[in-house]
């Protein structure tokens, strides 16, 4: 089958390996119709990030039908349209059972993440309570449906766990920290949890348009201490929460600048900062939570439902569409901020 | 009149200073009934901690009646008996309104913070919300209920500030760490917000004893890793909810090692430690938060009606009492662990 290979920094091909099969009793071979690129890939791709060389590359959401099932396996059946989420949650165990699956206590570490996904088939390990049935078949949906069932892998239940993880209730003011995929469903996320006023810190026109249609009431371009002053200004003070969703170090100072004193932070973009202790936060009581999302729980919960009766439409974050041939040119178009977000059509024909 | 002067490192005097006359509109002059000693405070006494020699002591948690009030304030009036917080809420501004009165937006910092109320009277700035009205008069109270009345001013907030900053639930499974006056009023606050298992970290037997009467239903004596795998062990799996009720770096590290994935920490220890960065829970998806006490905030809300209807009985904290002229002994006991907390009786005579 092919698959998409990293060959090094700025690199990523497509090759001949050989299909999955079948491992473990709770394995799942899934046969994969949409993969994409994500932002948290691109630290691999412009960097490196000591990634070995000729390796598996990392894409990890999809959407497929099941192919093949392990014996254990009792949720789907071959046949079944399914998101094909980043995590493996189990279901079961404490941190699962709060609702928080994306940091399953029974797969830390890199057993959780998916990799791999950019591919014909993958084998989806741990697969019994992970993966999320879509009713009917993937010729059911118009393009643009499809597109919406595919930010269910990762990008649209990590925006809602931000504004989960900042506890973003009605009324609430909210600023978003990042105009990514993430970002833009950050604002959905905080639309869809009644905030009242969403302030989207952006600097491209495009992006900026695509949050104010999902709810952003305004947007500031300003960073630093003068994007702070800007926020608090169209505020009229601070905000109750902040969604990170970039993961430097910058990106967090701007959470923390804007929030009034006891304010809550949800971050959801992996950290590449080490800058602030647990603890300097006292004086102004804030609230800091954040992690990997909870893609099962959320999609199950509330968000596949939204999306199938069109209350929100996150895939307007694909604004580009590859073949998986092409994977090298959907990285490095959303590397170069030319698309938001790289759709990649495996297994059917490109449609738009 | 008399009050309570830090000479040194160890020593706390008793000396005739001016009576505080009122200075703002918004001031308020408060004649004592009872004052104590804070756990904060021993960092101070024990070490010094920067604090200049010959100074205003920090005692600051009161019960009082009202002496005189400025031309704005409209809350109370010359006789009321009032409970004294350690802060100073407006009541109005962003952080007020969302619950965080501990950490006003207008009273930051050191303005924001009460010291000086071991003393005859004390002048209480920015007064006009902060102040909580006791219905009747002191000598209405037993003595029992004056000790739970005065722990409103501090303590009994704080340990409610770390199970709310947790989001302790029902059902929740929470692990206090801290055994002293915030620690037993922690328990208490789990108890209250419903927690169905509660282990406090404690090795002193008084200590765990008064909190098994609180709602305790285990106590863990071991420390570090040993003290993680014991508390796993009691509750079957990782904790919901930890409740960092000290500001050691052992504290803040124990509370991280109880919780399952996706655990809620509350800290409300004055932080001394800086150990670990905000996003290197990322892995955990831990929720961080903590800060001053809302003390106005939950004692109107909840506090003060759970204790004049006996629902919960904080005052047992107070394990002996001093006149203000003893008041060096009310710190070296604590200091030593000879009493929980210190209560120091400043214009009535000692009854017990």
């Amino acid at each position: 089958m092919k698959s998409a290979i990293f060959e090094k920094a700025g690199l990523v091909s497509v090759q001949e390996v050989d299909r999955p099969q079948l491992q473990a009793t709770d394995d799942v071979i899934i046969k994969i119709v949409r993969a994409c690129v994500c932002g948290s890939d691109l630290w691999s791709y412009a960097h490196g990030d000591n990634k070995e060389p000729h390796s598996v590359n990392d894409g990890h959401e999809a959407l497929g039908i099941v192919e093949e099932i392990g014996t254990a396996i009792t949720t789907v059946k071959p046949g079944d349209f399914v998101i094909v989420p980043f995590t493996h949650g189990c279901g079961e165990c404490d941190a699962c059972r709060a609702g928080f699956d994306g940091t399953c206590d029974r797969h830390q570490g890199a057993t959780n993440w998916s990799h791999g996904f950019q591919s014909e088939y993958v084998r989806f390990h741990y697969g019994n309570w992970a993966l999320v049935k879509v009713p009917g078949q993937p010729s059911d949906y118009t393009e643009g449906m499809i597109k919406s069932l595919l930010t269910l892998a990762d990008v649209m239940p990590t925006g809602y766990h931000a504004a989960r993880c900042a506890h973003v209730q009605r009324g609430d003011k909210v600023v978003v920290i990042g105009d990514g995929a993430v970002g833009q469903c950050a604002v959905i996320a905080a639309k869809m949890l009644g905030a009242s006023q969403i302030v989207l810190m952006s600097r491209h026109p495009d992006r900026q348009e695509m949050a104010r249609q999902s709810g952003a009431t305004a947007v500031v371009a300003a960073r630093g201490e003068a994007g702070i002053a800007e926020v608090r200004e169209v505020l009229g003070g601070g905000a109750d929460a902040a969604l990170e969703c970039v993961g430097t170090e910058a990106a967090i100072e701007q959470a923390l600048g804007v929030l009034h004193n006891g304010g809550r932070i949800g971050y959801v973009g992996v950290p590449h900062y080490n800058n602030r202790p647990i603890g300097s936060t006292f004086a102004q009581n804030i609230s800091i939570a954040g992690g990997s999302a909870s893609v099962t729980t959320y999609d199950k919960e509330v968000l596949l439902k939204a999306v199938l009766d069109g209350t929100i439409d996150p895939g307007r974050v694909f604004t580009q569409t590859y073949l998986l041939a092409q994977i090298n040119q959907a990285y490095a178009d959303m590397q170069n901020r030319r698309t938001i977000k790289s759709m990649v059509v495996v297994s059917k024909k490109m449609t738009d």
